[in-house]
């Protein structure tokens, strides 16, 4: 299978979503086999999803995972499988990489994610060394592990256009880093590759910019299966020139609540579903978590208490908000142990390589999971039904995950395109980044 | 890592070869992407290893490996991301393939093989159907394995220059059947892409010549990480015109087992060994373990009784042996509960997916293990060190592994070679089977 089999979080009967995605898997697998022969394939990417039970998309597509360290450990033979195909396409000729993760010196998770990374890339064949961009870093340092690992992190040099960290000369540069704050000065122009190339960071994408991509293919791909992209697919619309402390831009913002509330209620008529839609807002560039907000009436966004305001107004590394993705909310009906729970699925090239659950105890079911109190339930192999034969019940968990691994592959295609449009609209930096 | 991790049946310290191996990882993975831009790699593969130690070696590379419900199911995930990159080279624009598989109907553990390759193939996004090239097979005919799976044989239709099975155009045929009775007529001047090619089948293969495009793997290799080919490359030396029954052929082969121990016995002495150095003659074409012998003197050839020279006469499906390879024998080191054992490894494209142990029971360790009585113990994942750290103790399971992997690797290269010799070789056949 595509997918690891894993072991899912919802009990219920499998959608019929699901269900047709299954029976669909070799035209699947064609259609993607084609799309990747005239695209190029992201280095690497996790999809956040939510299955509603009637519903089953994306909501977050990040180009710079930082969760490997959440992976089940049964899954490393398949990154490093991936891996390998993925460097292959990088460094044919070379095999040094300089992986430049993000600046939380002091986040012992991440820190544990850079560590898996670093030793997947190793055993593909890969030499890593890890440059930070932490201004503390001015020697090669130590960083013990609670797992009793160790990562070095050494300090970056640049000579002329090329990065270098102490006696290595690296063919390329991976990043780790979502460049939230901008693109640092020591990374821009440089000679050597740059993976994913600069544009690909907080600093320039935007999600409404990946919806739209997700837009046509999910159109596409509902057509080849024969059912309706909603299913698949969140309403969305995105509005600018906002300023959430100073109260400007909630018009664009209420205007959209509205629109997509009440296409939302249609569908959801139309579909006989009972709950009561609600749409997310969220900042249009950025992760973490931050700046998101769950509304089910247009006035409350009118009504956001100062509180409220400055949470919206500020994201990751104190960046202001000026464009906010409008969002349908997609409920999250899986659960593990009561508390409501999100799959991630990760990616590597065009593999998927395994996933886990972003659980939260403390939020409900039309709330934004990735806030502080998160846990992280690995996915698990389902060693008693590694093959399914196609005769097996379509609610076994493997089977189920296979729709949630080609969901997931829809994000990263639609991230493929819109890295592409990128390009085109950006020369200049492009031809910096991908001539080197 | 390349390898899964796999726990191994050898215990002693790991030989200084295999931490060699371990220490040139970025190099041997860097020199093997390299070689398979300039070389089309196999479909599949599977090699037998022997492990004395002192040294690590191929003894049979088969290129319609059939025993792919020996693997550990845990491995399977791996086997579906190789299958995708291996189809994905065959039938870009099309996702039918019809199998073909060895004859042996009432073989339920080889049955079991084709089901297993059946689901990989499905779950890699393939139409399969299984086309039987038996004479009593005239119409569809379920069989019902002993684990609740099934497996549907169907009888092969010919139109023109194309196969079918009922309703079902494939746009390539996979063989599972390694031809040792030579090539059916259905099978000859398709307009379908054959993989393997027919050339690849034990009627036109020769291990004399897989060996010898081993050779020249084996010595850049071996430049590459600083070791003596002699480690991973047993000596060797084909005879033909060879007729046992008639006691025809036996001064080459004496000849050739006198050479190889007295080249053998000095390496054995440079290298401290104490074992008896021995040779294995055996068919230069085939395969199921007939026709192999353990010599030990070449006056020993001149002494064959009658049933030895019957049993080295004739192997699957009643063939002459008219040519054999003498080749330096293997010890084997290792054991599972007391029982002789050798390493088989899997491997789907250019990726390594499994493997497991050949155990015999009643044989010694200067015996060849394929012979009625075997068992397979599947090489089991080793979760508890997926990752293991550089600096983890080089002879950690893990660890071991890679080695094996990599040295599987060499003669699936070699076997790249030998069948680009071949093409060179016959463009008759190549160009009717590679242009289709």
């Amino acid at each position: 299978m595509p997918v690891p089999h894993l072991t899912t979080a919802l009990r219920g009967p499998i959608l019929e979503l699901e269900k047709r995605i299954l029976e669909s898997m070799p035209a699947i697998e064609h259609w993607l086999r084609g799309k990747w022969q005239n695209h190029t394939v992201p280095f690497y990417c996790s999809v956040d999803l939510r299955n509603s039970g009637f519903k089953l998309a994306p909501v977050d597509t990040n180009l710079f995972p930082g969760g490997f360290n959440n992976l089940n450990p049964e899954f490393l033979p398949l990154c490093v499988q991936a891996m390998m195909a993925a460097v292959e396409k990088i460094c044919p000729d070379a095999h040094s990489i300089l992986l430049i993760p993000e600046s939380h010196s002091r986040n012992i998770f991440y820190l544990q994610n850079v560590a898996i990374l670093q030793d997947i890339m190793r055993h593909a064949g890969m030499h890593v060394r890890i440059g930070s961009l932490l201004p503390e870093i001015t020697s090669a340092t130590t960083i013990h592990l609670p797992d009793g690992n160790t990562l070095l992190l050494e300090p970056i040099q640049r000579k002329n256009n090329r990065l270098y960290v102490n006696n290595f000369d690296p063919c390329a540069i991976l990043l780790n880093n979502d460049l939230s704050s901008g693109i640092p000065e020591v990374l821009k122009d440089l000679n050597q590759i740059v993976i994913p190339p600069l544009y690909a960071g907080w600093s320039t994408r935007k999600k409404s910019q990946h919806f739209s991509a997700y837009d046509s293919v999910a159109q596409e791909f509902s057509e080849l299966i024969g059912i309706d992209p909603w299913l698949i697919n969140p309403y969305f619309s995105p509005c600018g020139k906002i300023d959430f402390r100073e109260k400007k831009g909630e018009d664009c913002v209420a205007t959209a609540v509205d629109e997509i509330l009440k296409d939302l209620q249609e569908k959801y008529t139309q579909y006989g579903v009972k709950e009561k839609p609600f749409v997310i807002v969220k900042a249009d560039s950025g992760t973490y978590g931050m700046g998101i907000l769950t509304v089910k009436d247009s006035a409350d966004v009118y009504k956001l208490n100062r509180r409220q305001r400055n949470k919206m107004a500020i994201i990751k590394e104190g960046l202001s908000v000026t464009h906010v993705l409008v969002q349908e909310g997609v409920y999250t009906f899986e659960s593990i142990n009561q508390a409501v729970a999100e799959p991630v699925i990760y990616m590597i090239d065009r593999y998927v390589v395994g996933g886990f659950y972003r659980v939260h105890t403390g939020k409900s079911i039309d709330e934004n999971l990735n806030a502080p109190g998160m846990h992280f339930v690995p996915l698990a192999f389902d060693t008693s039904c590694v093959l399914p034969n196609h005769s097996a019940l379509p609610d076994s968990a493997p089977n189920r995950f296979y729709a949630y691994g080609v969901v997931a592959r829809l994000a990263l295609l639609a991230a493929s395109l819109e890295l592409e449009r990128h390009t085109t609209v950006r020369p200049d930096q492009t031809l910096t980044t991908l001539q080197s």
